[in-house]
């Protein structure tokens, strides 16, 4: 297993068919996720297209994840947790400043996944959305109000995907405070090879 | 007044300071809206920055609206609604085939947003979640399921925005069923110089 270093990140290809395990090793970290197509990089995950046709904002397995052009990413394959985010976008030196008030700004998943995605040749205006593994955002359906949670995630929790076309991944290890209840931990990735891909 | 008509799209440009009135001219009508930073186009509205910043997924008058880059884009000044969605994205062909079955699909609102935006050199691929104004989209806070209902707006509600910096503006009279109740009609918009503007 690979391990992305507390408030750091990672980019590397994921090829169709196979999978991707992404664990929580401490448990109550968050692993801000995105993906483009390897192709054609301007073929990225959307959380409107897949909010959209999933009917809901907790995605989990049995939800394809689309594109912005609808075609269809990945799936989850396996979910010991069933609680990630998909409506905030990553933490970055404006999110600290503006959420929590710092005078010399941690640069964030924003600034770590623009670092690891700059060699794929994906700029920094290009990251989208993304999807936030274990991160737990609770929404009042009432009045909107969104609370970042603690997330549910306990040591060895994880997730599987499976790609359904070729990606550039690029994920963290998350660098917010309040999405990781306040303790900065790594997350573990590896890449198992697909037995039923064709 | 100027008028969007049903199933249709327009463009334009909105400079600092500027403000736009957006009309639902005879009720329960939605228009997708989405603006770019006029002077660097890869500059775009955010849902991500501004439910994060805002802690909310009901944005209306005292939030901020942010782009990307974490700059205020507009604000809201009036508002006769108090309910919309940034959430979902356009409606597409591909919507109408995934959503409602249809064989021979509308273009929807992307697809009008791409002629409508192409001349201001804006691609497909850069039309990010819109802001979709007067649309009625619950979410459940225990389920995460979200249900797109009828607009709570009536014939002659608006809003009015106010332009933080120069945008080019898309915006539409939605043409997706659920979203209008299954009635498509027009918008209407108009620009109102302010004159507390620099």
């Amino acid at each position: 297993m690979n391990t992305i270093l507390p408030r750091s990140g990672t980019a590397f290809m994921l090829r169709k068919g196979e999978r991707l395990k992404i664990t929580d090793i401490k448990g109550e970290q968050v692993s801000d996720f995105t993906c483009f197509n390897l192709d054609d990089t301007k073929e990225y995950l959307s959380s409107g297209r897949t909010i959209d046709y999933a009917e809901t904002i907790f995605l989990t397995k049995g939800h394809p994840f689309y594109s912005n052009r609808s075609n269809i990413m990945f799936n989850i394959i396996e979910d010991t947790v069933g609680r990630h985010d998909f409506l905030l976008t990553p933490c970055s030196a404006d999110t600290f400043r503006i959420i929590y008030g710092d005078e010399n700004p941690h640069r964030g998943c924003f600034g770590n996944l623009c670092e690891a995605l700059e060699p794929f040749g994906i700029d920094p205006d290009s990251i989208p959305i993304c999807f936030n593994v274990f991160m737990n955002v609770a929404v009042d359906g009432e009045t909107g109000k969104i609370s970042v949670l603690p997330p549910k995630s306990k040591e060895g929790d994880y997730i599987i995907i499976e790609a359904a076309m070729d990606l550039i991944v690029g994920m963290t290890a998350c660098s917010a405070e309040m999405s990781n209840n306040y303790s900065f931990k790594p997350i573990g990735y590896s890449i198992l090879k697909n037995e039923t891909a064709e």
